[in-house]
């Protein structure tokens, strides 16, 4: 079995864990000192990133002095690496003319992100405050769902016309290069502003400086259209290893693009959800989420399993009689129903991933299935030979031992069929695959496990009396 | 509830899926035919990642075809792109020389990487094969562990002294360019080859010629040392959106760098380890694995599920007097623990991801604890009461509603106390919070949840059998 020790005494994470924890105390003490000094130095000192974890624990008082003391250009940088329920809190403080004008330091992306959480007409009231230009891009953005490549792309990238040369781009490269971020690919168009090829920055480098772009670009550009929802994306990027994708429209004119680090959340996001749904927990909820939260969104779930937990009662309570006669059914009952129900979770864990990964597809599993339902007769087998043995030695009966053999070899062979079929066919209806799988499996498991159990020891009752 | 239907008629998936089957089917035709033009075709306008993932399904003949047409710089490309099992049968296919010929066309840590698959004794016999300067850096590679930050780097980076100026530095790239990939960064160094700044190509691109690159470069130098487990690895450049994070010796001396690409791969490998291990299977088992493989890597854990599972069995055991004289609690039983295990796992979801993304450290959980208990409370309540109405409906039996409401309550309560502490506590002994968490809190959940139900059922026998 794979317990994994982790190496060296104090790790990167533990290094990482204590650096956060300094930083906190360090920035809580300057704050609740308004030690205006030891407080910007702690800003020069540190990344963004770090002081907007390090505020997440600071009362709103100490966030509206923090902000105070520092530029226009410093509150963006740091609410742009800030988590969603710190930019909220940051932008209740704030008025909307210094939101606009932190704004003027932000990426458009940025802006549509906090736009998106803030309440409906005060988002109104600052588009409409904004400059008409910005204000089209920025309802355009708006327009995207939140999960898709035009809600998580960025504006700002670097396009220019396939007919200039390696000499005229450098120039131009040289002259963007400090107001935008991403240079490191130039996207090549050509006359009817389409995207045809890419450049990256060391190909422009080292090609010769007569040579036109369209000579030195690579053509076979893979980009998303707007609409592609962010898992997909995030797979083309790690399937091509590409450090930014282009979104284009209908027209092939490029819109935007996505970049690496905004896909690394996004599939951190996506095995989140993954995670939790097959937990059956809505994806919002985080360690930190309040006692109502948690159970809004736990809630739902629980009641679902309720009444599928009625149904595995209601099979047991076919069985009334034949337990009355021998009670020892009700002690063993629970261990075929939940073998079943742990094997049934581990093919669940292996087909949701496989799914996520893209490896299963929707057709041609039935090869898969069947090997499947090979795995689970010899763990069945394996597991029932020594839960049989264990229970006829205690009980004194053979006959019980045997049903519990037969019972767990055909609940563990059901357990790998409906693991397998849930998730697949969730998918092939365009849901979620992991959603609630745990459920109906759960479900499927113990209602077989009860049935073929008890329904064995009633059809051989006379050899349990004996 | 969080269904979530896919978009578009023909998604992004659907058309990578299409993609994928067409060349695959392209591919085959063209290899069993032996149509050498037709192959070349393929080749010339497929991306190598494409052209690998479509010879997975290839017969080994067609694979020696196939590699035979290609120059030693094409099969490197496909063989650097190919999963691991690809690679492995390849490499089975090809004489020491021919390998060694490919490697040339590698990165050292790609080689690294094959090595690592490949028997001992071959292994040995290649290493020796190769240059002595070679021989070093491949065999200083091998002794990383495999997810270590050493492990997982590459060698091929830029550095330079920071006392070159960039005019100087902008002559360098140019020539060092065409042999590198990553150059999107170089890395300066002092006197003593000490790491102690960055700059970024598009920084030099806009720096003055003269200014040296001490003058330009960022020195708060974000980095790890080989040893750092990759998990951390991934997280400081997910944190710091980071395009590649140097790897550093004692004397602060770069050894490599790790580039977002392999950050990404890094990530998804631990998400599925982290799913797989909640569910109680080994990270190597994917939905390909064979029979044996599949038996392998689960029994165990059914094996340990077993061993708890008679524990639960066990407490009922004890109530069997109290069931032979109200049957009907062999029925109601099941609905308690069931929705124990569900809600255990839901906390478990929140809690081991959490853990992941770095949210939960080890000290200061004592409120997040009570507001799970919190949680477990009304969720135990407002189910205690729906259950326990319907049973009291049913069985006509008061008393047996009261029971089950009680004891619902009391084990959603300890569901979130166990679904907390058995991760943490895992995690804080250096064990992977994920693995088989999902068995101890399901077992935790039925021997709580039979003992509470049974034990109030005995403890008010009279009620029941009025």
């Amino acid at each position: 079995m794979d317990e994994e020790k982790e190496v060296s005494a104090q790790s990167e994470e533990e290094k990482q864990e204590l650096l956060e924890e300094r930083m906190e105390s360090e920035l809580n003490e300057a704050l609740n000192h308004k030690d205006e000094a030891a407080v910007r130095r702690l800003v020069e000192d540190s990344h963004p990133i770090d002081l907007a974890i390090a505020m997440e624990e600071a009362s709103d008082s100490n966030i509206v002095y923090l902000t105070s003391l520092l530029d226009d250009a410093q509150n963006a940088e740091i609410i742009e690496q800030a988590d969603e329920d710190l930019q909220v809190r940051i932008m209740k403080l704030f008025d909307l003319n210094k939101i606009l004008r932190i704004f003027q330091h932000m990426s458009k992306d940025d802006i549509v992100d906090i736009l998106g959480d803030m309440p409906a007409n005060r988002r109104k009231e600052l588009v409409k405050l904004m400059k008409t230009s910005d204000q089209t891009v920025i309802r355009d953005l708006l327009g995207y769902g939140e999960s898709t490549a035009g809600g998580i792309m960025t504006t700002e990238y670097i396009s220019m016309r396939s007919t200039l040369t390696v000499s005229q781009a450098l120039e131009k490269v040289k002259e963007i290069a400090p107001k935008t971020e991403e240079i490191n690919i130039l996207y090549i168009t050509n006359d009817r502003k389409q995207l045809v090829g890419t450049v990256s920055l060391r190909e422009l480098l080292v090609a010769k400086n007569y040579d036109t772009l369209n000579d030195i670009m690579e053509d076979n550009v893979i980009s998303v259209e707007p609409e592609a929802d962010q898992e997909d994306v995030a797979r083309l990027v790690s399937k091509y290893d590409l450090h930014a994708i282009p979104v284009v429209n209908k027209r092939k004119g490029i819109i935007g693009i996505i970049t690496v680090d905004d896909i690394i959340d996004v599939i951190e996001e996506e095995n989140t959800e993954d995670m939790l749904k097959l937990g059956g927990v809505s994806k919002e909820e985080d360690v930190d989420s309040t006692v109502f939260e948690s159970v809004r969104m736990r809630l739902p779930w629980l009641l679902v399993n309720l009444i599928t937990a009625f149904l595995a009662s209601a099979t047991v309570s076919l069985f009334e009689d034949t337990i009355s006669q021998v009670v020892a059914l009700a002690a063993a009952m629970p261990i075929v129903a939940g073998m079943g129900g742990n094997a049934g979770t581990q093919t669940l864990a292996v087909v949701v991933r496989g799914i996520a990964l893209g490896d299963i597809r929707l057709h041609g599993n039935e090869k898969r299935i069947f090997k499947g339902i090979a795995v689970g007769f010899i763990n069945g087998l394996v597991n029932g030979i020594i839960a049989g043995f264990v229970i006829s030695q205690m009980s004194g009966n053979t006959a019980l031992g045997l049903i519990i053999l037969v019972a767990m070899t055909c609940n563990l062979m059901i357990a790998a069929f409906v693991g397998f079929l849930v998730p697949v066919v969730l998918k092939a209806f365009n849901f979620d695959p992991a959603i609630a799988s745990s459920i109906f499996i759960t479900t499927a498991t113990d209602v077989c496990g009860f049935f073929i159990f008890l329904g064995l020891s009633k059809m051989f009752l006379p050899y349990l009396l004996q």
